[in-house]
């Protein structure tokens, strides 16, 4: 049986039944961008996923190189259009709305998550500078990106500016302006950079925060005067810009792309372009990094999947042990037939299908256009970064499960999915950060994305009567609890500290909706879906659903219980 | 800040005040032992902890080649006696108590769990012949083990036979009798044969499971005729015997000792003696398997205890994010500082911290010599096991998501120390066949220990009424859940079907228990140890005993819940 790297009867649902997506594109369109993703996942990015771990970049006196393989499939992916899948056709891209391009994207990210990096971090990049570029910047620097032509980065972390971007000591001086526009001369060290450097493509478009100098040469404390810029490595006249790779980091997994420390402005400063105003790097960074969590989700979930279509796979060709009554006397039975086994693929179909919903659903809520969508949007963003990376991450060390031993050999692959996925709790903000994100600003702050959430629900659990009336009472119970919960914590000064088990409290119930309504939306499409969909709403209900209320009881045991003193511990 | 391996003034606590381990050793030698533990642990195989997992173990011409500073590090912990440290004196050894040996091995498992498999694999081989071998047989096979000078293997895992023992499938014929017992000649595979070969002391010792063939030539079915056989590597006559290495395995960690398949007999037939009497073997075995199975616990448990010290010294020198009212204005602070990452300490000091006393007190009853004990032990075994090795990999996790970015890389420690942790729900029976023990044979089936248990625990529980009683009221409310759990599993059919939750869900609240037993035992011995455990129970009691509502629900949910058609999934 030939590897499943997701379900695509399982996604085409999720696309066209689920979301509408025939209300935003031709079917026949999506069905041959997916078609075309899955071909080219798995004849360029499959074949290369475990040697893109083994042979990782190098740096050496001509630069950073990278995997043939790696590079290659790069190449076809820019060949193919890939690259401009989503962007305007007047900016010689393909016009394909965003919950498109991520069922795509999803086909790279559970082939070869490391590989699939290079175009998700240029297509935010591009994105970006299609937003709040001049037109000028947007020819010279997103188109070449949107044809696949040079890759970009995202420079925002610094070795002492991890979470915190207030603590970014980046500068920018500003030194001229041309048809280009308001051109600064930067210097500092940028840290985490994926993608910073290598052999591919003619150029890499970096994108960096920095700050800019007041009058008397002093940075601004905090997040005041950061501001974005346009760096490419090769200038516009061809000379080399001022940015050096000073040193890679060695990851435990995600290693097929590298992740550098970059230094801006050694040899004098670095040449870059101001994007939009000073002082507006946050929030347009902010854009990117919204839609870069849906992918780092999104990436998470089919990872989730992945693993979870290995360990089906080896369930049910692996024999071992005996069953009474089944298969000859004395006869192993393949695992799939042991309850412990089933457990395992149904958690993992439950979280890594679920997160997989889930990721689309915010993908279709960008395509959605109107208020609704955007505050829902707002809301969900973190929840999906979250979700899906820690609850894909669960789901692949139940893959490794599934294979025993085997599946902490590197003869397996789940063993590399493992690896790959521990990276997304953390990097697009860290769990603790989405969970500040999710409490503090989507929810005490912000308030009409759970309005519209309330209302989507309400309307779930109404149409949910008939059928699964059991689940649909499970999930009520669970979300009057999660609204309890937060009317507690707005009654606590110190709510943001317990925001971290709120948000898997959170999130947990809201994947709890996802499958009501995927189950619901199921009914009558085949009896594969209905049953599948069914059986992992089941699940769920009956023993992810229960895990809210622990959650819960731990925000509401409150800050007191973190107050330790470090000479305690 | 130096690393700190494991918290001696803890260890100290739960071995002298709360297991009054001074009933079966002098203080004096206790602290001898564990001063020269820690200092060997830290100087030679802490420092080879990266080297062994970059360089791993080589196959070539001459057989399997070990890191240099691997073989030197069991050299110098077979110099210094500790082999032997817990045989009788007449063996060789110094007769220390189980106890006293494991708050040892704690070091060395905690400074590099993979180098220190050799001396867990080796004593525990040396023990099993020690227990049942013939005298012949104990001073040609166990005396260089207790020695050091000779290191051993348990052999009984096939690549067709891995959870399912009664799939074994290597054969032994009986063609002599000499001075070390009945000689057999042996065929077939072993799978995942930690430190089955290498360059490491004079000869290797397999113990080996295999069947005896009966009359017709014909395998026993199922468990029947397994038995075990003492086969060296090298013959007493110095030739060599008939055992190759047909493969290593290539693992995620724990990579510093190799991991082999092994083949025997492919040249006529391996030579083994047989160990007691035939159809034994897996009697024998489980009395082996039981010790490792706390001592892989304890591995384990000794690992998150690493990574916590290691998260714990990150978190009070990394500067990261600024807090009203704290330090000068806009400057960073310690990121221990942010609620979010003392959540994270404390739930590893509580996971990490509540294993190793756990294990240590699954050790103390090992030396408790009466009925109780052994019944308890019994019960707690599995336990020890999985709570060791799943938490300890939850808290490994956290490890890494202190670090943030950094921890993800292979320059800082924690990332190895969430790969080699990942082995540990896997080896010596994975979780699912831990929960089929614990439910099936300890519970269900048997009965004594879980009296023993609730009688500790209402002991516990009286004497926490001043000063912990909502702690204690928490415990024993969930105490009760998991009682009127195992109740109504005792009238269901297919029990057995959900007995992974039921294992997690009784686990956490063991562990509950023993840090209300900590708490208590820990008042009047000095503020910060009173503090410490005073604030981790706190934190269990908080944010890990509602977790086992959520399993225990899951059990309720049944076995129906698992019943999919993979066609579905």
């Amino acid at each position: 049986m030939s590897l499943r790297l997701l379900d695509r009867e399982f996604l085409d649902f999720c696309l066209h039944d689920w979301l509408a997506v025939g209300e935003i594109a031709e079917r026949e369109t999506v069905d041959a961008v997916l078609d075309l993703s899955e071909t080219l996942a798995r004849e360029r990015y499959l074949t290369h996923f475990k040697a893109g771990d083994a042979q990782e970049p190098q740096i050496g006196p001509e630069g950073v190189t990278v995997h043939a393989e790696v590079k290659a499939a790069v190449g076809a992916y820019a060949e193919l259009g890939l690259f401009g899948a989503g962007f305007p056709e007047d900016l010689g891209g393909h016009g394909l709305p965003f919950t498109v391009t991520c069922a795509s994207f999803a086909w790279f990210a559970a082939a070869n998550i490391a590989t699939s990096s290079y175009a998700m971090l240029t297509v935010a990049n591009a994105r970006l500078i299609a937003e709040f570029g001049s037109a000028a910047q947007v020819d010279a620097f997103a188109r070449p990106q949107i044809a696949g032509r040079w890759l970009g980065t995202m420079c925002l972390s610094e070795p002492q500016a991890g979470s915190d971007l207030g603590a970014v000591r980046t500068r920018a001086e500003r030194v001229g302006e041309d048809h280009l526009g308001h051109r600064y001369r930067l210097t500092g060290s940028k840290m985490w950079i994926s993608g910073g450097e290598h052999d591919i493509g003619e150029n890499i478009v970096h994108l960096v925060l920095a700050k800019v100098a007041a009058g008397d040469g002093r940075l601004p404390e905090g997040t005041a005067g950061l501001s974005l810029f346009i760096v490419p490595r090769v200038l516009p006249d061809g000379a080399r810009n001022d940015v050096a790779v000073a040193g890679l980091n060695h990851k435990m997994g995600y290693r097929a792309i590298p992740n550098c420390l970059l230094a801006f402005g050694e040899n004098g400063g670095a040449t870059g372009w101001l994007v939009g105003r000073e002082g507006q790097g946050l929030r347009q960074m902010f854009m990117m990094m919204n839609e870069a969590r849906i992918c780092v989700g999104l990436g998470a979930a089919a990872l989730a999947c992945r693993g979870y279509g290995h360990a089906l796979g080896y369930a049910q060709e692996r024999l071992q042990g005996r069953l009474q009554g089944l298969g000859p006397e004395g006869a192993s039975v393949p695992i799939i037939a042991h309850a412990a086994v089933r457990r395992m693929l149904l958690a993992q179909k439950a979280l890594g299908e679920g997160a997989l919903a889930l990721c689309l659903y915010a993908a279709r809520l960008v395509d959605g256009g109107d208020d609704d969508s955007a505050a829902l949007l707002a809301l969900l963003t973190p929840v999906v970064k979250t979700f899906s990376s820690e609850m894909g991450l669960e789901a692949n060390a139940m893959a490794i499960q599934v294979h025993g031993g085997y599946g902490y050999t590197r003869d397996f692959d789940v063993e590399q999915v493992y690896r790959d996925n521990r990276l997304n709790p953390i990097h697009e903000g860290t769990t603790d950060i989405q969970a500040i994100d999710l409490l503090g600003r989507k929810l005490l702050r912000q308030g009409e994305g759970l309005a519209v959430l309330k209302g989507r629900i309400t309307t779930t659990l109404a149409a949910a009567s008939d059928g699964f009336a059991d689940q649909a009472d499970a999930l009520k119970a669970v979300w009057a609890e999660v609204e309890a919960g937060l009317e507690m914590l707005r009654e606590t000064e110190a709510a943001l500290e317990v925001s971290t088990p709120f948000l898997f409290a959170f999130g947990h119930a809201v994947v709890g909706w996802i499958w009501l309504d995927l189950a619901l939306s199921a009914r009558g499409k085949g009896e594969l879906l209905e049953q599948g969909t069914a059986a992992a709403l089941r699940y769920y209900a009956a023993c992810e659903l229960p895990r809210v209320n622990a959650w819960l009881a731990c925000c509401a045991a409150g800050a007191e219980v973190l107050e330790v003193d470090p000479g305690w511990m």
